[in-house]
């Protein structure tokens, strides 16, 4: 259920591939960027209240809803599809209208989302890792802090929140 | 403010460019598809409760709200950018989740949520169209019921929530 003052939110879309920057080119190197294939983009903000008792569900809502769609139009987990999983920290998410500008006042401080983002990425690699199908699958994630330069094709996003 | 009923959900995402099928493929014709330059993207979801006083103020919001970096990083409005738009019907944005699955308990009647999104659309259009500098862009839009098949460009989403 939304909550007058959710501590955090993802926001899921279904996607045939994508691709997203994890660092920007420098004078010697290119930049260098990470892809997945069919899968799910989860984009990920924490806001003040977060804490590690969060992760668990939070990674679980990511992985276990039924969301995906099979070839057949059942809908089952990106675990059980199999799919990819693509993770994106998207601070923006955490912000309120107010008048014509977002305001990110909630938003939690940085050295703790950037915490709370690295297990919530390492907790969906080992629950992907753990899980009979979806072992071979990918799980990629973005750079905490850095622009997330994302390009992505779909078969319909499906976007959904889900707030906690 | 979030509310613990929002009637209506828009997530916002700015693009480089961005392509969306609004009409499927059948046997004598190729699927249709709009396109949209630099802009932003507008899922929209009517949940009960939304009515036609509540388009105003959503399109306000897409469009005024300062979101768009410009080339030296000032934020503006997708107006002022000047930059296209790009509209998406987005039921699944009003789901909950209940267990392992969403429920859309509170999504608006198929129709109603028809005739809000086609005010929306028109809205849009008629702002872009009657701002100076916004003029030339392009508003294009889903096909409200239809799959979303979407592919897009990003030199980062920002995705933003706006609940209304």
């Amino acid at each position: 259920m939304t909550t007058a003052q959710p501590n955090a939110r993802i926001v899921l879309q279904q996607c045939l591939s994508a691709k997203l920057m994890v660092q920007p080119a420098t004078e010697d190197e290119d930049a260098k960027y990470v892809h997945i294939e069919r899968g799910l983009v989860v984009y990920v903000c924490f806001l003040q209240g977060a804490n590690m008792d969060y992760i668990e569900k939070m990674v679980k809502a990511a992985l276990n809803t039924r969301l995906s769609s099979t070839e057949n139009g059942k809908l089952v987990s990106i675990l059980d599809l199999p799919g990819d999983v693509l993770i994106i920290p998207q601070a923006t998410l955490g912000g309120n209208l107010k008048g014509k500008v977002m305001q990110y006042h909630r938003n939690i401080k940085k050295e703790e989302g950037e915490t709370l983002y690295q297990a919530f990425v390492d907790l969906c690699a080992q629950t992907v890792q753990g899980h009979e199908t979806a072992r071979q699958c990918s799980v990629k994630a973005g750079t905490y802090g850095n622009r997330q330069v994302l390009s992505m094709d779909t078969n319909g996003p499906f976007t959904h929140l889900i707030e906690f």
